[in-house]
């Protein structure tokens, strides 16, 4: 037990030496010419600048938060712990979202650099490299503050010396707070970097390729700076953000309904450690398929087509996925013992499920495949041709992962035994989300590995390289696409089954409470209203968050064509920070309203209409929302590619590829911003509303008069 | 008693009559020029060939359904009678189409030489008037078919001798089928159509308008005729069955709900007559503000605005909704007693909500508001913002209707009394949804007066008249596009209160099996799997009907280019037919899958994962159904709007110009294919549920081992 105890901080030692090593292999590697040293840096400062920006809208938000939180605990609705893990869950959020950035930063010219001297192989090698490490610095802090939370918390609460079931109580209330705070920044840190890269990219693409006719990443285009750093803060701050949350979120969800699954079993304390072992047995799985891809990537040359790239990727997924389902069978035997079998085919489901969704994912934004490429091929009946074609594409795309989430879902609950012992079924629907997210730190590295790839391409344009170089990094580039493609796929997938089991763990809650609830959305229209609140959730943000968006790009447009017509009328230099500034300033204003919203909602809705509602706003917003991350995600991911096929086949300049400009261009804000706050938004809802549960059911019971 | 069923027939009499006098009025009128009737012959021309080649569609589907239904019957689960039904309910949604479509094209060429002549306010007058016949008819058809229909079925099930109840049980299920046969007709008429207009649109404004520079409707472009009949087989025969399909089935809903709700009281035979009276009441209050309109419109000068021009169609609509509220309070005092005055009040809330669903409407789509004026704005910044900004504003717009059609539904749920009866609270709800949609006549006439203004503007530049008859046509046409965004702003939203009522009359079907449904999304997966699979419906079917539009447009446009090629080369003579045949064969196969799937898919998950999973599959397609429909109807109907104002500001042919084209292009088929289908679906998929109820009930629990 003790040794089963350790084990995560064992995973988490092993993972952190890995990153050490990873970051000392990046860093011995030549940052190039003085020119790209400074755009490198430039594309730094911008990021941190903007970082420190959101600090203080998150800082104030923290006050704000805690506040309330000192205003719970004193009313006895939380515990005085609350404070503290809710702190260290924004903190560590934070870290990873920076950490994350500053990686980038530090290999981004030294892909340029060896991509030019050393060619396709090194290059992509030392892109993965660095993307790895911040995969793996993303295992270390969830496996050491799960754990390590974990482990403080059943000592604290331990001293008082009452029974386990009272003890882990506790124990898991708390780690929902460590998680919101995860969530919370996640939040923040995903779609205020959404609002940033993607007003800095519209605003950028359109003045510069559209209007001013220059090519992507043109150095006279003085937007192209905030256009690299959004990749950074977006791209990578936000998306690692949003893996931490997820992951978290997966394992304390799964802890959470393990403790109510196991209340009467002497299997209760190994119920909640089996999530981490999975998590920890991931961290693994991920480090062997990191080293396995890294020694087939440097032996690449520069003939390797971006098909085989993909496949290599997708082997690495393979073999992480292959890896974690042994780990698992063995994990499921040791902890818990083969009684539970069923636990392990319930993380067999995530797995394939998860696998299937890449799949997926895969076939409808390559432009190996059908869709990309007939979107491809309806840029020569023009744009809105195009667009509408994306959008429909990106609707269809919504149904095969829906199916294979809900099969995912039966089938574990059904394997767990849910029809005879419902809490059962559910812990095995959670351990499905945590073996399926268990895979984060390789997904994350080769999601990382896009925005690096990106970057080094813009530093290569902007430093005035050779063609050849672009040439080799944009094929680096193309397969970042899909790759990120890949892991927003799996992301949200996950965070559908999580939300589900948080939904699950709410309505827990709420029963211990011996409050009855009936579900019954066609005999209690509360219920129904509920779930429409939910599904219209999604489309609240969305529009929220992409109106900042445009907002945003307005004035970078207005901004750009001024100072291009000036540079380009060799009438003046132009002003990068500029733009950053002013992105800055705009992201943080788009994010204050949902940020209150999403706290505000669920409240309002639970004193309002009760917590039955709580549970199918839950639903509601897990299903629909679900359902638009993909759409989004998909329609973007396509029309990006399909612009790249375009391009390819040198097709640049002609009304074919302004066609599909203008398609990557409207995809953008749906595929990076508003698609993947999507999966924040839902888990911050059921967060939000099991940590707000006993004093909605107080204050409903009061004023609930119907 | 007796006077109470002959009222409909007094009503639809009447109506019939003055849609006679109006048809003779509009008549009378000069058809224009030679050239003018050529025209407009060769709009009715092809849009009957359209109509011709779907009947042949439908007459397939006719002959399986049927021989479904013989099956059926064979085995018990219907009734005989059930094939004359759905006969009669299939063909008047035919007839309603066809006489829409032939009012229409009596019109056009009317209006325009009118336009020409006698100035703005006749022209109105006449459109106007062709358009009320429209609607009358309609009406007459509603009115004469449910009362005719419920006698018939009343007295032939009364012959057996057996108790009321079991006799108004047989004619509530046998009413169910005939809508069920006008459902599916309003989804071919209305998807087809779709299909047809969009394809047709998108292809002769891409090829026309941004690669030749043409106008709209230039007499040069060979698929201007195509773009015309698409407005009489979408607009108005697509939009005219669905109207019928709406009305028919909220007044069959609330029949079946007060049927239930008064199983045990003496008022069972009144309530069901309620529906009728008060759809009757809707048609009289119609009328009268046809009336003032006609006298209002006739007096208006050309320098009416067309904010005047929509104040007086949005004060018509304010005065039938007075009228009726007075008429419905009569209705409930006489036929069911002031106790039940709950049941006036529900009616209000269906009436203001409607009211409300358009004010919100006119304020999404209107330029006259900061949405569209925002998004006409965003042109600045290139095609790309101005869609994703139409975007973020559909999915803003779907906010408030959704929050109004809840309370109108929480309202007339508890104010019926629910919280102790849910089945009366529920019949209360579907009252609300019949006395939204009596309005329906007005509706349809300020809905059908767009297409029949947009027809006579095509004509004017098809024949050449001089500008100035352009601009009156073109001021019809700017009301006409808000009063069809407003028309179909309130079918969504009363499609969703019956879906609503629908969904409930399902489960009370069920109930009446004797089989136990637990409708618990936590405890029983099955449910949730049920709410997903509805959440994604609407993202299946907008693919599938986008992705018919977008090949046929794609057809089109290749076919377009070529013709006007040799056009403007003087080299040969356009080919107006052509484009026809082209779209309507694919109109046609892009509505096969669509078919089938709308009546496999409830049969198929409720044989797979039971009834109550059916129950949920309707509730997710309506709730998201309606936040998709109301989301693409307003993103299109803005971005439409956005591209008249900058006409307005004569800004045609500048880039801000041809960026709001892209985003008109984008929108339409959002606008008129998909966003219109969305109340079919949800509505078919419920009836289809009911009707197929006891089938899979049995089937189910032979193959259900869960």
């Amino acid at each position: 037990m003790l040794f089963l105890r350790i084990l995560p901080f064992l995973g988490s030692f092993v993972s952190l030496i890995m990153a050490i090593v990873f970051i000392f292999l990046v860093r011995k590697q030549s940052r190039g010419t003085e020119k790209m040293k400074e755009i490198s840096n430039a594309i730094f400062i911008g990021s941190r600048a903007y970082l420190n920006q959101q600090l203080k809208v998150i800082s104030i938000f923290f006050v704000v938060l805690t506040a309330l939180l000192g205003v719970m605990i004193k009313f006895n609705y939380l515990d005085l712990l609350s404070i503290p893990a809710f702190a260290t869950g924004m903190g560590f959020s934070l870290l990873i979202g920076y950490t994350g950035m500053w990686l980038s930063t530090t290999a981004n010219s030294r892909v340029t650099q060896a991509a030019k001297e050393k060619g396709l192989g090194p290059a992509m090698n030392i892109a993965f490299t660095a993307a790895s490490a911040s995969g793996l610095l993303l295992a270390t802090v969830v496996l050491f503050f799960t754990s390590s939370w974990f482990n403080i918390l059943y000592w604290w609460y331990g001293r008082f010396g009452t029974t386990q079931v009272v003890i882990l109580d506790n124990v898991v209330n708390i780690l929902i707070t460590f998680t919101i705070g995860a969530s919370f920044t996640a939040f923040f840190m995903r779609t205020g970097g959404g609002i940033f890269t993607k007003a800095a990219d519209m605003g950028a693409d359109y003045v510069g390729k559209v209007e001013s006719g220059l090519k992507e990443d043109d150095y006279r285009n003085p937007a192209t700076i905030a256009d690299n750093v959004g990749d950074n803060v977006g791209d990578v701050g936000g998306m690692k953000a949003d893996a931490l949350e997820s992951w978290l979120g997966s394992i304390v969800a799964a802890e959470f309904l393990g403790f109510l699954a196991f209340r009467n079993s002497p299997l209760i304390l190994e119920s909640i450690i089996l999530p981490m072992i999975i998590a920890t047995g991931g961290t693994i799985a991920s480090i062997i398929a990191i080293f396995i891809i890294k020694s087939v990537v440097s032996r690449y040359k520069e003939d390797t087509t971006v098909k085989m790239l993909t496949g290599t990727t997708l082997s690495g997924m393979l073999t992480t996925v292959i890896i974690l389902s042994i780990v698992s069978y063995f994990s499921v035997k040791y902890v818990v013992g083969t009684g539970y079998n069923f636990l392990f085919y319930s993380s067999l489901a995530g797995l394939v499920a998860g696998f299937l969704i890449g799949l997926f994912t895969l076939l409808y934004t390559d432009s190996a495949y059908k869709p990309t490429r007939r979107i491809a091929e309806s840029a020569k009946s023009g744009p809105a041709t195009l667009v509408v074609n994306g959008l429909a594409y990106g609707m269809e795309s919504t149904i095969l992962p829906a199916l294979t989430v809900m099969s995912a879902v039966l089938f574990s609950f059904f394997v767990s035994g849910g029809l005879g012992n419902y809490q059962m079924g559910l812990f095995g629907v959670s351990i499905a989300a945590v073996a399926m997210l268990s895979t984060s730190p390789f997904i994350v590295a080769i999601d990382v590995y896009g925005p690096i790839a990106d970057n080094a391409g813009g530093i290569s344009e902007m430093s005035e390289l050779p063609p050849e170089v672009r040439k080799t990094t944009d094929k680096l580039d193309a397969v970042g696409n899909t790759t990120a493609a890949i892991g927003k796929g799996l992301l949200i997938g996950s965070a559908a089954i999580t939300a589900l089991a948080l939904g699950h763990a709410y309505f827990s809650k709420i029963e211990l409470l011996n409050v009855d609830i009936v579900l019954d959305f066609i005999k209690d229209p509360k219920i129904l209203v509920g779930l429409f609140m939910g599904v219209i959730m999604p489309f609240l943000f969305t529009s929220l968050l992409i109106g900042a968006v445009s907002r945003a790009a307005n004035k970078v447009v207005i901004e750009a064509r001024e100072q291009i017509k000036s540079i380009l009328g060799n009438k003046g230099k132009g002003d990068p920070k500029k733009f950053i500034t002013i992105i800055t300033k705009d992201a943080q204003k788009g994010i204050i309203v949902p940020g209150i919203l999403i706290f505000a909602i669920p409240i309002v809705v639970g004193i309002l209409l009760g917590p039955g509602a709580v549970i199918a706003l839950i639903i509601g917003t897990l299903l629909s929302g679900f359902a638009q991350a993909i759409f989004m995600s998909n329609a973007g991911g396509a029309m990006d590619n399909a612009k790249k096929k375009i391009e390819e086949e040198g097709k640049s300049g002609t009304p074919e590829h302004m066609a599909s400009v203008v398609g990557d261009t409207v995809g953008d804000p749906l595929k990076d911003t508003a698609g993947p706050s999507m999966n924040i938004l839902i888990k911050l809802i059921s967060v939000v509303s099991i940590q707000t549960a006993v004093l909605v059911v107080d204050l409903s019971g009061k004023l609930f008069h119907f």
